[in-house]
């Protein structure tokens, strides 16, 4: 499996001196936001969508990733002519805080200048955090009110964190295939992926780079983990079934042949140790662990909305068993509790959580339309 | 972690000179099946009940295991007045081919008296291997008819290979919360169990006991895995929740704190590697992998059991998402096809797959109902 460290590439960024006070109480300074923008700000700056990216994702969003050359990670959502349409939409997106990106995250020096870097000793990121630190360049770009923020899974996450923390600012809020709190089974998958990356010798407690090495090998099994709750039992059947397909490279004296999904699960694991930091892994995870906004006001998640003019389209997938549908209830439940503007759609797919990200016309359908309300309702042109 | 190599205990169990032909080719000898008995054999020899156990289960279904001390692990099942009465039933249980409780497996000398142990390197073993060697034993008891094959899971897999191998063998069969093929979902699961243990730098090529060492982290994170698997989300809810539970005593400075269900998977992963030998668990997990019945009738389930005139009880739990009652159904419509006696009962319970090792009264009243009914129907006392 590939050792490489990650290049350092110089990505598009902001930087902000002061830093930003952690929910753990640490400054963290100085920050930095790498992002994207797509399309043009319009004269009263009213025009703003911000996309919030998922877990392993980044600010390439409408575009290719120039790590990996990848095409843009939701190009069928966001673009000219797209149900996010950039012709007619500012579009910003953000590698989040904790990332690998070139936002401050494991792999950024300790201060300014110092030859260490944070590693593992990055103070803990929550879901705020992250948002906290988006504002911060939202506010840098001279735009007071975000027409729309819109984000799938942990985006999902964030949006809510937007609405909730600065609902001045989010004229409407699309969380997608998201929950208002981390589940214990949830929790108990990103705790295996940990557990895996921990187990790696390479992982050389946290301190990797310093040898020259990733612990790639724990990294690919906590994907290889993951990927699995990103589909649905249906999907998994249907591309792969119980076809076999050559040798197995790994022990070929034991298994002699292997299933196709074992070639498609370490594809998917060698492939994103190339292009994702162990350290931001686990940073990340334990943001998404963390997140219950329900907990953070007192145990009542309609708190979180409380006189909330936002206007909300919440969407989950069918066969999302990751961010299963019954989540998104009990957000529209709480948001409803408080009078909140609120349309939450059920797409009907047997794709898993991964649905969201992939080509489904009735959920681009369902945000094309609710934007084009909201901007009628904000005065657009 | 524990980094002990299991000690080798002397358990009760018969030996084959002449070994067996594997599905691969191989003969295997000599070979060795431990097992146990509970209760009385009757002077027709018709009261006999097989029991067949689980991925990581063993022999000592209804008494104390003398490894790990913990209670007998389907008490609740069988013994004394119980659903399957051993007052009544002469029951036999056996470690699996492949296992690690006396019976031949990867910790077996490749041949009599030789010092090099089999390994990884010890052929790949079939469910219906599994069955073969059960039968050689029930053979060498002298009983032509077992009254009943009852098992879960795996087990479950394997009542219906012995169903299918000899069905005159066989009056009843009670396959609990299985299926007739490992499905795709479960294949990627398994995977990724085997390359946490591949990618553990003490597995040493499969040959970790001449490094006195086993490879606890990454069998500890295949368990950890398919422990998810096993309960529900709902029955991971109500035992954890989002509860924290002190320390996190493996990342004390990224984390903090650490949940409750991370200190429970943690404490499952450790204990079963101080039970469980981690090319045992490759070798079985293999074994569930390729089992599909219908293709070893040329695509036909049906086929598997034509002409039987075995008794069927298939059960299945409603929160059961390894083994979904979709899967019993599948097996219930072939049965119904050729005709065959079959009673199929959906228990409800939030539990998961785990349900078939707890105390489910309506599980336990469906199978005394089931056996009592049988064996009227096959004049037993």
């Amino acid at each position: 499996m590939d050792q490489t460290p990650l290049p350092q590439i110089n990505h598009q960024h902001e930087t902000f001196t002061e830093g930003l006070l952690l929910d753990c109480g640490t400054v963290l300074a100085p920050l930095q936001i790498a992002y994207r923008t797509y399309g043009t700000l319009n004269a009263d700056r009213s025009n703003a969508i911000l996309i919030c990216h998922a877990l392993t994702g980044d600010q390439y969003v409408a575009e290719q990733q120039p790590l990996t050359g990848k095409p843009a990670w939701w190009g069928n959502l966001v673009g000219p002519a797209k149900p996010v349409d950039t012709n007619r939409y500012f579009v910003i997106c953000a590698n989040v805080l904790g990332g690998c990106m070139g936002s401050t995250g494991p792999r950024s020096p300790r201060s300014t200048g110092s030859e260490d870097l944070w590693g593992i000793d990055l103070p803990p990121i929550t879901i705020q955090d992250m948002v906290r630190a988006q504002k911060m360049l939202v506010n840098r770009l001279q735009i007071t009110r975000l027409f729309a923020v819109v984000g799938g899974s942990m985006g999902g996450m964030q949006v809510l964190a937007w609405a909730s923390l600065f609902p001045e600012a989010v004229f409407a809020a699309v969380p997608v295939a998201t929950a208002p709190y981390h589940s214990a089974q949830n929790i108990a998958f990103h705790e295996v992926g940990r557990q895996a990356i921990f187990a790696d010798p390479d992982f050389f407690g946290g301190r990797y780079w310093e040898h020259g090495v990733v612990p790639s090998r724990g990294l690919a099994v906590a994907r290889m983990t993951a990927h699995i709750t990103y589909l649905s039992e249906a999907a998994l059947t249907r591309k792969f079934g119980r076809r076999l397909q050559g040798n197995n490279a790994l022990s070929p004296v034991l298994f002699g042949e292997r299933f196709a999904v074992e070639s498609y699960l370490e594809h998917q694991g060698s492939s994103f140790v190339r292009r994702f930091d162990a350290n931001s892994y686990l940073c990340i995870t334990r943001a998404m662990d963390f997140f219950d906004l329900a907990a953070d006001h007192g145990g009542s998640l309609a708190s979180a909305f409380r006189g909330s003019r936002t206007r909300f389209l919440l969407v989950s997938f069918s066969s999302d068993w990751l961010f299963p549908t019954t989540e998104s209830r009990i957000l529209a439940r709480a948001l409803n509790q408080v009078a909140a503007n609120v349309s939450f759609v059920e797409i009907i797919s047997d794709k898993g959580h991964d649905a969201f990200l992939l080509d489904e016309p009735d959920f681009h359908r369902t945000v094309a339309g609710f934007l084009g309300g909201a901007a009628e309702a904000a005065g657009l042109k």
